[in-house]
Protein backbone atom coordinates (compact mmCIF):
# COMPACT_ATOMS: atom_id res chain seq x y z
CA UNK A 1 0.00 0.00 0.00
CA UNK A 2 2.63 2.63 -0.89
CA UNK A 3 1.07 4.07 -4.28
CA UNK A 4 0.25 7.50 -3.89
CA UNK A 5 -2.45 8.93 -6.14
CA UNK A 6 -2.36 12.59 -7.80
CA UNK A 7 -4.95 13.92 -9.93
CA UNK A 8 -5.27 16.92 -12.29
CA UNK A 9 -7.61 18.33 -14.68
CA UNK A 10 -5.05 17.80 -17.37
CA UNK A 11 -0.82 18.45 -17.58
CA UNK A 12 -0.43 20.73 -14.95
CA UNK A 13 -0.35 18.15 -12.05
CA UNK A 14 2.69 16.73 -13.79
CA UNK A 15 4.75 19.66 -11.44
CA UNK A 16 3.51 18.20 -8.35
CA UNK A 17 4.96 15.16 -9.37
CA UNK A 18 7.93 17.02 -10.42
CA UNK A 19 8.34 18.31 -7.13
CA UNK A 20 7.19 14.63 -5.46
CA UNK A 21 10.54 12.93 -6.99
CA UNK A 22 12.93 15.67 -6.18
CA UNK A 23 12.19 15.54 -2.51
CA UNK A 24 10.76 11.24 -2.86
CA UNK A 25 12.54 9.86 -5.43
CA UNK A 26 11.61 6.36 -4.85
CA UNK A 27 7.95 6.76 -4.34
CA UNK A 28 5.53 5.20 -6.65
CA UNK A 29 3.17 7.95 -8.20
CA UNK A 30 -0.34 6.58 -9.55
CA UNK A 31 -1.20 9.91 -11.78
CA UNK A 32 -4.30 10.76 -13.52
CA UNK A 33 -5.25 13.49 -15.86
CA UNK A 34 -8.73 14.14 -16.90
CA UNK A 35 -7.53 15.79 -19.91
CA UNK A 36 -11.22 14.69 -22.05
CA UNK A 37 -12.66 17.23 -19.20
CA UNK A 38 -10.07 19.58 -18.89
CA UNK A 39 -10.11 22.54 -17.98
CA UNK A 40 -11.70 22.55 -14.65
CA UNK A 41 -11.07 26.33 -13.53
CA UNK A 42 -13.99 27.83 -15.60
CA UNK A 43 -16.48 25.52 -14.42
CA UNK A 44 -19.10 25.66 -11.53
CA UNK A 45 -18.52 24.21 -8.31
CA UNK A 46 -21.11 21.44 -8.48
CA UNK A 47 -19.38 20.50 -11.91
CA UNK A 48 -15.71 19.80 -10.38
CA UNK A 49 -16.93 18.66 -7.62
CA UNK A 50 -18.61 15.35 -9.78
CA UNK A 51 -15.24 15.36 -11.96
CA UNK A 52 -13.34 15.70 -9.00
CA UNK A 53 -14.77 12.71 -6.93
CA UNK A 54 -14.77 10.75 -10.04
CA UNK A 55 -10.86 10.96 -10.46
CA UNK A 56 -10.35 10.40 -6.99
CA UNK A 57 -12.58 7.16 -6.88
CA UNK A 58 -10.68 6.24 -9.80
CA UNK A 59 -7.36 6.72 -8.21
CA UNK A 60 -8.72 4.62 -5.25
CA UNK A 61 -9.61 1.73 -7.76
CA UNK A 62 -6.21 1.45 -8.64
CA UNK A 63 -4.95 1.02 -4.75
CA UNK A 64 -3.27 3.80 -3.64
CA UNK A 65 -2.92 4.62 0.27
CA UNK A 66 -3.59 8.67 -0.18
CA UNK A 67 -3.64 11.10 -2.85
CA UNK A 68 -3.00 14.58 -3.67
CA UNK A 69 -5.64 16.80 -5.46
CA UNK A 70 -3.04 18.56 -7.87
CA UNK A 71 -5.24 21.11 -9.01
CA UNK A 72 -6.13 24.51 -7.52
CA UNK A 73 -9.28 24.68 -8.58
CA UNK A 74 -10.54 21.10 -7.20
CA UNK A 75 -8.78 21.67 -4.15
CA UNK A 76 -10.69 25.05 -3.50
CA UNK A 77 -13.73 23.42 -4.67
CA UNK A 78 -14.00 19.80 -4.25
CA UNK A 79 -11.72 18.97 -1.17
CA UNK A 80 -14.82 17.80 0.95
CA UNK A 81 -16.38 16.11 -1.47
CA UNK A 82 -13.46 14.00 -2.58
CA UNK A 83 -12.28 13.37 1.24
CA UNK A 84 -16.36 11.82 1.74
CA UNK A 85 -16.31 10.50 -1.29
CA UNK A 86 -12.86 7.99 -0.77
CA UNK A 87 -11.25 5.75 1.98
CA UNK A 88 -7.79 6.71 2.31
CA UNK A 89 -6.43 9.73 3.00
CA UNK A 90 -6.29 13.25 0.86
CA UNK A 91 -4.39 16.06 0.58
CA UNK A 92 -5.33 19.39 -0.61
CA UNK A 93 -2.44 22.08 -2.30
CA UNK A 94 -3.97 25.49 -1.10
CA UNK A 95 -3.66 25.36 2.86
CA UNK A 96 0.07 24.68 2.42
CA UNK A 97 1.00 27.59 0.01
CA UNK A 98 -1.11 30.07 2.17
CA UNK A 99 0.33 29.01 5.43
CA UNK A 100 3.96 29.61 3.96
CA UNK A 101 2.67 32.69 2.33
CA UNK A 102 1.40 33.91 5.78
CA UNK A 103 4.86 33.26 6.85
CA UNK A 104 6.70 35.23 4.60
CA UNK A 105 4.41 37.59 3.68
CA UNK A 106 2.72 40.94 4.87
CA UNK A 107 0.71 42.03 1.51
CA UNK A 108 -0.02 38.78 -0.40
CA UNK A 109 -1.59 38.42 -3.94
CA UNK A 110 -2.80 35.22 -5.71
CA UNK A 111 -3.32 34.21 -9.10
CA UNK A 112 -5.51 31.50 -10.17
CA UNK A 113 -8.21 29.89 -12.23
CA UNK A 114 -11.51 31.65 -12.26
CA UNK A 115 -13.04 28.75 -10.15
CA UNK A 116 -9.90 28.93 -7.51
CA UNK A 117 -9.88 33.10 -6.88
CA UNK A 118 -13.88 33.32 -6.92
CA UNK A 119 -13.45 30.63 -3.95
CA UNK A 120 -11.98 32.50 -1.57
CA UNK A 121 -9.90 29.31 -0.79
CA UNK A 122 -6.96 31.16 -0.58
CA UNK A 123 -8.30 34.42 1.50
CA UNK A 124 -5.79 37.32 0.03
CA UNK A 125 -6.27 39.59 -2.95
CA UNK A 126 -7.15 37.43 -6.27
CA UNK A 127 -6.58 38.10 -9.39
CA UNK A 128 -8.35 35.40 -12.10
CA UNK A 129 -6.52 34.45 -14.81
CA UNK A 130 -8.62 32.28 -17.22
CA UNK A 131 -6.14 32.76 -20.26
CA UNK A 132 -2.83 31.46 -19.12
CA UNK A 133 -4.07 27.95 -19.12
CA UNK A 134 -5.37 27.87 -22.85
CA UNK A 135 -1.26 29.63 -23.44
CA UNK A 136 0.77 27.37 -21.43
CA UNK A 137 -0.97 24.08 -22.66
CA UNK A 138 -0.16 25.29 -25.93
CA UNK A 139 3.48 25.63 -24.90
CA UNK A 140 3.75 29.10 -25.66
CA UNK A 141 5.55 30.44 -22.19
CA UNK A 142 7.42 33.62 -23.28
CA UNK A 143 5.17 34.64 -26.04
CA UNK A 144 4.46 38.52 -26.85
CA UNK A 145 0.69 38.18 -26.60
CA UNK A 146 1.23 36.18 -23.66
CA UNK A 147 3.74 38.70 -22.01
CA UNK A 148 0.87 41.47 -22.42
CA UNK A 149 -1.78 39.20 -21.14
CA UNK A 150 -0.25 38.15 -17.88
CA UNK A 151 0.99 42.02 -17.44
CA UNK A 152 -2.77 43.04 -18.21
CA UNK A 153 -3.62 40.95 -14.81
CA UNK A 154 -0.64 41.60 -13.10
CA UNK A 155 -0.62 45.45 -13.13
CA UNK A 156 -3.75 45.00 -11.04
CA UNK A 157 -1.82 44.31 -7.56
CA UNK A 158 -0.73 47.20 -5.61
CA UNK A 159 2.40 46.87 -3.51
CA UNK A 160 2.72 43.12 -2.71
CA UNK A 161 5.47 41.07 -1.61
CA UNK A 162 4.68 37.78 -1.84
CA UNK A 163 2.50 36.29 -4.89
CA UNK A 164 0.76 32.82 -4.42
CA UNK A 165 1.23 30.78 -8.32
CA UNK A 166 -2.33 28.93 -7.58
CA UNK A 167 -2.80 27.08 -10.73
CA UNK A 168 -0.27 24.15 -11.30
CA UNK A 169 0.27 25.21 -14.95
CA UNK A 170 1.63 29.15 -13.44
CA UNK A 171 5.14 27.89 -12.39
CA UNK A 172 6.17 26.55 -16.50
CA UNK A 173 6.14 30.60 -16.91
CA UNK A 174 7.50 31.46 -13.14
CA UNK A 175 10.57 32.66 -15.01
CA UNK A 176 8.34 35.63 -17.19
CA UNK A 177 5.83 36.38 -13.72
CA UNK A 178 8.80 37.19 -11.74
CA UNK A 179 10.13 39.15 -14.38
CA UNK A 180 6.80 41.27 -14.91
CA UNK A 181 6.66 41.57 -10.83
CA UNK A 182 10.10 42.65 -10.27
CA UNK A 183 13.19 40.31 -8.13
CA UNK A 184 11.21 41.75 -4.72
CA UNK A 185 8.02 39.94 -4.95
CA UNK A 186 8.47 36.40 -3.72
CA UNK A 187 6.83 33.64 -5.69
CA UNK A 188 5.10 30.93 -3.93
CA UNK A 189 4.60 27.47 -5.86
CA UNK A 190 1.94 24.92 -4.16
CA UNK A 191 3.26 22.09 -5.60
CA UNK A 192 6.61 22.77 -3.25
CA UNK A 193 4.81 23.66 -0.42
CA UNK A 194 2.12 20.16 -0.40
CA UNK A 195 5.42 18.45 -1.01
CA UNK A 196 7.03 19.71 1.94
CA UNK A 197 4.22 18.41 4.63
CA UNK A 198 4.29 15.35 3.32
CA UNK A 199 6.65 12.15 4.44
CA UNK A 200 5.93 9.29 1.36
CA UNK A 201 7.07 5.93 1.38
CA UNK A 202 8.98 4.27 -1.26
CA UNK A 203 7.25 2.17 -3.68
CA UNK A 204 7.36 -1.26 -4.79
CA UNK A 205 6.53 -0.94 -8.65
CA UNK A 206 6.66 1.51 -11.52
CA UNK A 207 4.97 5.07 -11.61
CA UNK A 208 1.82 4.45 -13.64
CA UNK A 209 -0.04 8.04 -15.43
CA UNK A 210 -3.47 7.83 -16.68
CA UNK A 211 -5.53 10.04 -18.92
CA UNK A 212 -9.18 9.73 -19.80
CA UNK A 213 -7.95 11.47 -23.55
CA UNK A 214 -4.70 11.53 -26.06
CA UNK A 215 -4.30 14.84 -26.30
CA UNK A 216 -1.43 16.49 -28.13
CA UNK A 217 -0.49 18.63 -24.78
CA UNK A 218 -0.15 15.70 -22.96
CA UNK A 219 1.60 13.46 -25.16
CA UNK A 220 4.32 15.89 -25.94
CA UNK A 221 5.62 15.59 -22.23
CA UNK A 222 7.59 12.93 -23.11
CA UNK A 223 5.17 10.33 -20.89
CA UNK A 224 2.92 6.83 -22.48
CA UNK A 225 -0.22 7.60 -20.47
CA UNK A 226 -3.02 5.37 -20.53
CA UNK A 227 -5.73 5.86 -21.59
CA UNK A 228 -8.67 5.72 -19.30
CA UNK A 229 -12.57 6.16 -19.65
CA UNK A 230 -14.44 7.57 -15.92
CA UNK B 1 -42.50 17.14 -35.01
CA UNK B 2 -41.37 20.80 -36.00
CA UNK B 3 -38.27 21.12 -33.36
CA UNK B 4 -34.85 21.99 -34.79
CA UNK B 5 -31.87 20.29 -32.73
CA UNK B 6 -29.09 22.88 -32.58
CA UNK B 7 -26.03 21.51 -30.26
CA UNK B 8 -22.73 23.01 -29.60
CA UNK B 9 -19.88 22.64 -27.40
CA UNK B 10 -20.41 25.79 -25.94
CA UNK B 11 -22.39 28.47 -26.92
CA UNK B 12 -20.75 29.00 -30.37
CA UNK B 13 -23.53 27.31 -31.89
CA UNK B 14 -25.64 30.70 -30.66
CA UNK B 15 -24.36 32.22 -34.10
CA UNK B 16 -26.03 29.41 -35.95
CA UNK B 17 -29.18 29.65 -34.06
CA UNK B 18 -28.98 33.74 -34.98
CA UNK B 19 -28.71 32.69 -38.58
CA UNK B 20 -31.51 30.14 -38.41
CA UNK B 21 -33.64 33.19 -36.27
CA UNK B 22 -33.12 35.54 -39.23
CA UNK B 23 -34.29 33.28 -41.61
CA UNK B 24 -36.97 31.43 -39.90
CA UNK B 25 -37.89 33.52 -37.12
CA UNK B 26 -40.99 30.65 -36.22
CA UNK B 27 -39.09 28.06 -36.19
CA UNK B 28 -38.60 26.23 -32.81
CA UNK B 29 -35.33 25.66 -31.35
CA UNK B 30 -33.33 23.19 -28.95
CA UNK B 31 -30.42 24.14 -28.17
CA UNK B 32 -27.48 22.09 -26.09
CA UNK B 33 -24.29 23.45 -25.22
CA UNK B 34 -22.21 21.07 -23.82
CA UNK B 35 -20.68 23.81 -21.23
CA UNK B 36 -19.26 21.21 -19.00
CA UNK B 37 -17.17 19.27 -21.25
CA UNK B 38 -16.13 22.25 -24.04
CA UNK B 39 -13.52 23.22 -25.76
CA UNK B 40 -13.86 20.48 -28.10
CA UNK B 41 -11.32 21.40 -30.47
CA UNK B 42 -7.95 20.11 -28.21
CA UNK B 43 -9.49 16.57 -28.07
CA UNK B 44 -9.05 13.50 -29.95
CA UNK B 45 -11.42 12.57 -32.06
CA UNK B 46 -12.40 9.28 -30.54
CA UNK B 47 -13.52 11.68 -27.28
CA UNK B 48 -15.31 14.02 -29.45
CA UNK B 49 -17.11 11.86 -31.27
CA UNK B 50 -18.39 10.05 -27.66
CA UNK B 51 -19.47 13.76 -26.53
CA UNK B 52 -21.13 14.73 -29.97
CA UNK B 53 -23.53 11.39 -29.89
CA UNK B 54 -24.12 11.89 -26.26
CA UNK B 55 -25.28 15.59 -27.67
CA UNK B 56 -27.36 13.80 -30.28
CA UNK B 57 -28.97 11.60 -28.56
CA UNK B 58 -30.13 14.02 -25.70
CA UNK B 59 -31.65 16.34 -28.23
CA UNK B 60 -33.32 13.06 -30.10
CA UNK B 61 -34.79 12.57 -26.57
CA UNK B 62 -36.37 16.20 -26.52
CA UNK B 63 -38.24 15.33 -29.98
CA UNK B 64 -36.54 17.31 -32.25
CA UNK B 65 -37.01 15.92 -36.28
CA UNK B 66 -34.03 17.28 -37.92
CA UNK B 67 -30.90 18.31 -35.82
CA UNK B 68 -27.70 20.36 -36.68
CA UNK B 69 -24.27 19.88 -35.49
CA UNK B 70 -23.23 23.88 -35.00
CA UNK B 71 -19.63 23.06 -33.69
CA UNK B 72 -17.10 22.69 -36.86
CA UNK B 73 -15.12 20.49 -34.82
CA UNK B 74 -18.09 17.83 -34.31
CA UNK B 75 -19.31 18.27 -37.74
CA UNK B 76 -15.74 17.40 -38.81
CA UNK B 77 -15.00 14.31 -36.71
CA UNK B 78 -18.16 13.08 -35.43
CA UNK B 79 -20.81 13.39 -38.42
CA UNK B 80 -21.02 10.38 -39.45
CA UNK B 81 -20.85 8.96 -35.62
CA UNK B 82 -23.81 11.08 -34.87
CA UNK B 83 -25.63 10.01 -38.25
CA UNK B 84 -26.08 6.56 -37.04
CA UNK B 85 -26.60 7.08 -33.66
CA UNK B 86 -30.01 8.75 -33.96
CA UNK B 87 -32.95 8.27 -36.39
CA UNK B 88 -33.98 11.95 -37.46
CA UNK B 89 -31.76 14.52 -39.93
CA UNK B 90 -28.53 15.23 -39.04
CA UNK B 91 -26.52 18.58 -40.44
CA UNK B 92 -22.58 19.25 -40.60
CA UNK B 93 -21.65 23.15 -40.97
CA UNK B 94 -18.58 22.42 -43.07
CA UNK B 95 -19.53 21.02 -46.80
CA UNK B 96 -22.21 23.99 -47.06
CA UNK B 97 -19.10 26.46 -45.95
CA UNK B 98 -16.82 24.78 -48.38
CA UNK B 99 -19.18 24.29 -51.46
CA UNK B 100 -19.90 28.26 -51.29
CA UNK B 101 -16.09 28.77 -51.43
CA UNK B 102 -15.06 26.92 -53.68
CA UNK B 103 -17.82 28.97 -55.71
CA UNK B 104 -16.55 32.39 -55.00
CA UNK B 105 -13.34 32.27 -54.27
CA UNK B 106 -9.90 31.14 -56.20
CA UNK B 107 -7.21 30.90 -53.28
CA UNK B 108 -8.76 29.78 -50.41
CA UNK B 109 -7.89 29.69 -46.58
CA UNK B 110 -9.42 27.84 -43.70
CA UNK B 111 -8.73 29.01 -39.73
CA UNK B 112 -10.36 26.38 -36.99
CA UNK B 113 -9.58 24.05 -33.79
CA UNK B 114 -6.95 21.89 -33.85
CA UNK B 115 -9.42 18.96 -34.68
CA UNK B 116 -11.23 20.86 -37.49
CA UNK B 117 -8.06 21.37 -39.05
CA UNK B 118 -6.21 18.47 -38.62
CA UNK B 119 -9.03 16.56 -39.62
CA UNK B 120 -8.59 18.08 -43.39
CA UNK B 121 -12.44 17.89 -43.83
CA UNK B 122 -12.62 21.82 -45.56
CA UNK B 123 -10.04 20.61 -48.04
CA UNK B 124 -7.51 23.58 -48.19
CA UNK B 125 -4.70 25.33 -46.78
CA UNK B 126 -5.90 24.91 -42.89
CA UNK B 127 -4.57 26.91 -40.15
CA UNK B 128 -5.04 25.61 -36.04
CA UNK B 129 -6.26 28.84 -33.92
CA UNK B 130 -6.35 27.29 -30.59
CA UNK B 131 -6.16 30.41 -28.52
CA UNK B 132 -9.12 32.17 -30.20
CA UNK B 133 -11.81 30.26 -28.55
CA UNK B 134 -10.30 30.87 -25.15
CA UNK B 135 -10.31 34.33 -25.52
CA UNK B 136 -13.50 35.10 -26.76
CA UNK B 137 -15.05 32.61 -23.97
CA UNK B 138 -13.43 35.33 -22.24
CA UNK B 139 -15.55 37.85 -23.87
CA UNK B 140 -12.45 39.86 -25.36
CA UNK B 141 -13.16 40.50 -28.78
CA UNK B 142 -10.50 43.45 -29.34
CA UNK B 143 -7.90 43.57 -27.01
CA UNK B 144 -4.46 43.78 -28.13
CA UNK B 145 -3.27 41.18 -27.06
CA UNK B 146 -5.90 39.01 -29.11
CA UNK B 147 -4.83 41.24 -32.39
CA UNK B 148 -0.97 39.41 -31.88
CA UNK B 149 -2.58 35.99 -31.31
CA UNK B 150 -4.62 36.46 -34.73
CA UNK B 151 -2.04 38.18 -36.33
CA UNK B 152 0.61 35.71 -35.70
CA UNK B 153 -2.19 32.76 -37.46
CA UNK B 154 -3.53 35.19 -40.65
CA UNK B 155 0.18 36.04 -41.22
CA UNK B 156 1.04 32.34 -42.22
CA UNK B 157 -1.48 32.64 -45.49
CA UNK B 158 -0.22 33.27 -48.33
CA UNK B 159 -2.14 35.08 -51.51
CA UNK B 160 -5.45 33.70 -49.98
CA UNK B 161 -8.54 35.40 -51.83
CA UNK B 162 -11.25 33.50 -49.07
CA UNK B 163 -11.11 32.44 -46.16
CA UNK B 164 -13.81 30.38 -44.02
CA UNK B 165 -14.47 30.92 -40.17
CA UNK B 166 -14.40 27.38 -39.64
CA UNK B 167 -15.42 27.85 -35.58
CA UNK B 168 -18.82 28.61 -34.33
CA UNK B 169 -16.82 31.63 -32.14
CA UNK B 170 -15.14 33.36 -35.02
CA UNK B 171 -18.07 35.24 -36.49
CA UNK B 172 -18.03 37.22 -32.95
CA UNK B 173 -14.26 38.51 -34.45
CA UNK B 174 -15.11 38.78 -37.83
CA UNK B 175 -14.32 42.67 -37.68
CA UNK B 176 -10.83 42.02 -36.32
CA UNK B 177 -10.41 39.21 -39.21
CA UNK B 178 -10.97 41.40 -41.85
CA UNK B 179 -9.47 44.66 -41.04
CA UNK B 180 -6.20 42.17 -40.57
CA UNK B 181 -6.78 39.93 -43.83
CA UNK B 182 -7.78 43.43 -45.75
CA UNK B 183 -11.11 44.26 -47.39
CA UNK B 184 -10.15 42.09 -50.47
CA UNK B 185 -10.14 38.70 -48.61
CA UNK B 186 -13.75 37.54 -48.63
CA UNK B 187 -15.15 35.88 -45.43
CA UNK B 188 -17.32 32.96 -45.06
CA UNK B 189 -19.46 32.14 -42.26
CA UNK B 190 -20.35 28.52 -42.60
CA UNK B 191 -23.44 29.42 -39.84
CA UNK B 192 -24.97 31.58 -42.98
CA UNK B 193 -24.53 28.39 -45.75
CA UNK B 194 -25.83 26.16 -43.55
CA UNK B 195 -29.41 27.72 -42.95
CA UNK B 196 -29.18 28.76 -46.65
CA UNK B 197 -29.60 25.03 -47.44
CA UNK B 198 -32.39 24.68 -44.96
CA UNK B 199 -36.21 24.47 -44.95
CA UNK B 200 -37.04 24.79 -42.15
CA UNK B 201 -41.55 24.75 -40.53
CA UNK B 202 -42.48 27.03 -38.14
CA UNK B 203 -42.61 25.31 -34.69
CA UNK B 204 -45.37 24.99 -31.99
CA UNK B 205 -43.21 26.39 -28.78
CA UNK B 206 -40.99 27.95 -27.02
CA UNK B 207 -37.50 27.64 -27.80
CA UNK B 208 -35.58 25.70 -24.93
CA UNK B 209 -32.21 25.91 -24.29
CA UNK B 210 -29.60 23.62 -22.09
CA UNK B 211 -26.37 23.04 -21.21
CA UNK B 212 -24.33 20.43 -19.18
CA UNK B 213 -22.92 23.91 -16.77
CA UNK B 214 -23.92 26.78 -15.63
CA UNK B 215 -20.97 28.78 -16.54
CA UNK B 216 -20.68 32.32 -16.59
CA UNK B 217 -19.67 32.66 -20.28
CA UNK B 218 -22.83 31.16 -21.19
CA UNK B 219 -24.83 32.74 -18.32
CA UNK B 220 -23.71 36.42 -19.53
CA UNK B 221 -26.01 35.61 -22.98
CA UNK B 222 -28.38 36.92 -21.20
CA UNK B 223 -30.36 33.43 -22.11
CA UNK B 224 -31.77 31.55 -18.84
CA UNK B 225 -30.56 27.87 -19.92
CA UNK B 226 -31.73 24.31 -18.21
CA UNK B 227 -28.80 22.16 -16.68
CA UNK B 228 -29.01 18.52 -17.79
CA UNK B 229 -26.28 15.86 -16.93
CA UNK B 230 -25.71 13.78 -19.83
Amino acid sequence: MAKIGVFDSGLGGLTVVKEIKKRFPKSQIIYLGDTARVPYGTRSAKVVQKFAVEDAKFLESRGVSQMIIACNTASALAYQQVKQAVKVLVYEVITPARTYAEKIGKNIGVIGTRGTISSGAYGHIGIACPLLVPFIEEGELNSPALRLVLESYLKQFRDIDTLILGCTHYPLIADLIQEIMGSKVKLVNPAEEIVKTLDLPDGNGKDEYYVTDLTRSFLSQGISPQLVEL
